[in-house]
């Protein structure tokens, strides 16, 4: 089972990947974790180029590096362990690529999905959580004023992203769950456990 | 005027850039030379992983870093100083990443085409001179066995990218001139001269 968790910075992904994970391990499950871009050498080497706040990036060599690090590590790490019957959950896969590059930077969404289909080698999330959060509680859990390049952006384009990430939750409902992202750890944690556990269930019936 | 040079790996490239650079320099030209990837500090960082050989990459993180190089240089460096109206050189563009992703390493060619468009802005090269070798030629110029990553690829590789450049010489034969790759770097050098002269010429009228 692959499982993807989506939303702006600070929207608690990283937290609920580490909490699932957790629980799935718990459950007797081999589970690996992975936030993209990173876990494998060359796709960190990318994630370095993205992140320094002084490396100013066009829009499409954005693009373009997220899609050269997606395809490593799909071929290396995601596909290898699908394979072995381990849980692969992603921290960000293709659908950010279609938020943030798509609807933020306005680069055409069908010639995205073309590069998101390469890069995967077709692979598809089985199931993927949208943490959802408005801008106004992105920008009060973000206490410090140290953000990285593209958490530095103007409050348009993030906009334009949490509202990309709703239209694509609406266009792959069946694959797309919707999480209220400013309820608490917990509360998003036994809702991500409760879809997990149902789609578990239903593959063993 | 943007002119690139291309050709498989040991057709004299390099040498005859910088001879036509020197050429149209002493002519009071403002010329900038560049090879690709490479010419800014992203486009450097991203050649480092490509020609790394440890690096075992995907043929399509390969394609995508190219491209994000490409899409970074274009931005950066041609535009600019062509819009300055200085003459730019560069050693290899996009008919390399037709010639060696596509043909070579046979990712689907109307994809890289679409790829090339969005990392270029649609920029063309006005004149490309592509220097053709035989695969027999390449190895004895090779003297060397300490060969980079996409220099070590098999023989019938190699042969898929020298053919996929004479493939789009036809198809692009308003744009690509071939000139033989054997003869002297001298007499390549002059019929380089001669093409460019020409169409300074047919500028002027």
């Amino acid at each position: 089972m692959f499982i993807t968790f989506e939303g702006i910075d600070f929207s608690g992904k990283t937290t609920q990947v580490q909490l699932l994970a957790k629980y799935l391990i718990n459950k007797g499950f081999r589970v690996i974790t992975l936030r993209e871009p990173g876990g494998t050498e060359i796709s960190e080497k990318i994630r370095q180029i993205l992140l320094e706040p002084k490396n100013e990036l066009t829009s499409i060599t954005e693009l373009f590096l997220f899609e050269a690090s997606r395809s490593d590590v799909v071929r290396k790490v995601i596909k290898p362990h699908l394979e072995k019957g381990s849980i692969v959950i992603c921290d960000r896969f293709w659908d950010s690529t279609i938020a943030y590059q798509g609807y933020g930077r306005q680069i055409p969404i069908d010639f995205i999905e073309k590069c998101n289909f390469f890069a995967s080698e077709g692979l598809e999330p089985d199931i993927t959580f949208l943490l959802d959060i408005d801008i106004e509680i992105m920008k009060r859990r973000a206490k410090t004023n140290i953000f990285d390049r593209i958490e530095s952006e103007g409050i348009e384009f993030l906009k334009r992203v949490a509202n990309g990430f709703r239209v694509l939750a609406k266009q792959y409902n069946e694959r797309i769950f919707v999480i209220d992202g400013s309820n608490t750890i917990e509360d998003i944690h036994k809702k991500v456990v409760e879809i997990i556990e149902n789609r578990l269930k239903g593959r063993d019936e």
